[in-house]
């Protein structure tokens, strides 16, 4: 299976059987295609086709392997090392997904996502620390993060300073956005931005309730 | 179409395409399938498809009316009333989402999400405000909200607390979770669960980059 034709919506279940996987506390043995479905709410044949991207790896009758099927994906998504990651707007949201990832590595040494470095344009919280990483002007990028040394940022600045902050991490090589500031950013070919937006949430919620 | 019969993933694009029209600067004008489905990264044939399920109602060669796809989708997506949220859990991540919809409201009076009660078992916090809306224990949501009058709720709290304060929630009458707990919830058939988890995402963007 070559990697990058692996389309976003396979990503994207991967992404959850990983998750499930990894919760699954029966991580010295097997899981059926079905008890997978069901916990990734994927039904058990579109399951076993996913899988199926891999090779044989599940046994007729018995499963998949939970810790090996585990491996396999995270290696497949580039999850089997630490991956460095940098935050922009150190308000509440920054803060909150600053420690919440923090506290996720405390708690499970082989998480992989580490905030290595912390950006805020406010003056009165540069030089200062949170969690134990310093905050940094986002005028100091290049110093503080050598080109290339990071490939993944979290946005949460706020909408007029997006696009500024995203083309100086793409200048400094960051290929991937998490973005929390509700305002669509121009990216070149190649680079990712992944939309995190509470009110397309709700909208969807809307439907249903 | 009949409003139950539309599948997740439909509802979804629906979410994104009307997005993509409130953004629109065209409000007066007409938007292509390829347009929109630029956009909203969906191929325009996919876009067509969509959309007739409502009908006809773009014109060959001119488009689709922005306003009234709009209004359109909002209707069929429940959106087009305001709908009161309610949020559980006041620390920083719960601040930063009050904060952030309470200011799309002011900036945007047809805004349809407002925060109407907000809850934390902080007795520190209990009887504050937070942007002029009062902090209540989850203990007193019956009191706060009749059954009823709220159908959505975010939840914030720490994963160790998620499941108490979601039970009370649907015992009072809550059909929708938007949730940033890192746990699994149980709740009874005909209510629905969102999971928003930034290492889900973090982990698709890892893929990519």
């Amino acid at each position: 299976m070559i990697r990058n034709r692996i389309p976003d919506v396979v990503v994207r279940r991967l992404v959850t059987y990983l998750r499930v996987l990894n919760d699954s506390p029966l991580s010295g043995g097997y899981i059926s295609s079905a008890e997978l479905g069901d916990l990734a709410g994927v039904n058990s044949a579109q399951v076993r086709k996913d899988l199926a991207l891999f090779g044989e790896f599940g046994k007729q009758g018995v499963g998949y392997p939970v810790k090996e099927l585990a491996e396999q994906i995270a290696r497949i998504l580039g999850a089997d090392r630490e991956i460095p990651v940098a935050v922009f707007g150190v308000g509440e949201l920054g803060t909150a997904i600053t420690r919440y990832l923090v506290t996720r590595k405390r708690l499970n040494p082989s998480y992989k996502f580490i905030v290595k470095a912390l950006f805020d344009e406010d003056k009165r919280k540069i030089g200062s620390k949170l969690e134990g990483i310093a905050i940094n002007s986002p005028l100091d990028l290049e110093k503080v993060c050598p080109p290339g040394d990071i490939k993944i940022a979290i946005i949460t600045v706020p909408a007029s300073a997006a696009q500024e902050v995203v083309d100086r991490a793409v200048a400094d090589g960051i290929r991937g956005f998490l973005n929390f500031a509700p305002v669509k950013l121009k990216v070149p070919p190649g680079v990712r931005v992944l939309y995190t937006d509470v009110t397309l949430e709700l909208q969807e919620l809307a439907f249903y309730v």
